[in-house]
């Protein structure tokens, strides 16, 4: 893993001003989106069908936090049959006004894991939870809560 | 504006370690990808047509980024005929060892704006990156670099 290393591009046109403007987002690297409608509306209202920064992040950080967590517990021995983590991002406007903020990510995290009960299972999401990458990324900006759940195997 | 507020949700299950597991992101609330395969490999090597964490960070700055700085724009009087903002962003090991970070977000931004010229473009662009919400989100965990360039309309 030492010398593993990556970039990845997405591109965004926009039209017009914020409000009664448009654009697009495009996954460049890989395409698994492409010309993906967004407005300020559909991002600040109902969506609508429309993606939003806020639905991306969610997806890197459930993404990014089930590898992470994935990762702690075979470290400890402890590799997961299966883990479901859900995201969900908050999108504010500032409370002293002026502009808008991402205000919190919680992580929701379900998990079937042979051989631990549910105190190790915590403890190995919050260590999973200080080792993700884009926790790390948004860490002292974006308030991150952890809720994790052992299931039956 | 002063009352929009949003949450937006993605899910992602992952089965086995971080090497040898393998696992799937959805975007939950608008559906625009679901099911996308996500490894360690792909994520760190060649992609191969699979999303990562990152390549989901770079599509949430990059349309972030592009209703920021619209807004920008916007509010000086200038609204954008067009604004393409292409955000790459880039993962590493830690330079101490122990894990990855996601160590930059360059955003290379190209518009054409009546009325303006470059420096006052790249004025408004650095007036955006500081209210764009992603970006703040990211701020002094991960590099912003910004770079804007005035197409002529």
């Amino acid at each position: 893993m030492a010398r593993a290393q990556a970039e990845r591009q997405a591109t965004a046109v926009w039209e017009g001003s914020l409000l009664e403007g448009s654009g697009q987002v495009t996954a460049d690297t890989t395409g698994v989106f492409k010309d993906q409608g967004i407005t300020w509306k559909a991002r600040t209202e109902a969506a609508n069908g429309k993606t939003s920064p806020e639905e991306l992040v969610a997806a890197a950080h459930a993404s990014c936090y089930a590898m992470a967590f994935s990762h702690a517990l075979a470290q400890a021995g402890n590799p997961a049959d299966q883990l479901e983590v859900t995201a969900t991002v908050g999108f504010h406007p500032k409370a002293g006004g002026g502009g808008f903020e991402i205000t919190y990510s919680n992580l929701d995290v379900r998990g079937r894991v042979p051989g631990l009960d549910q105190a190790a299972f915590e403890q190995a999401a919050r260590e999973g939870e200080q080792g993700c990458p884009v926790s790390n990324a948004l860490r002292n900006n974006v308030q991150i809560n952890l809720n994790a759940t052992l299931e039956s195997a």
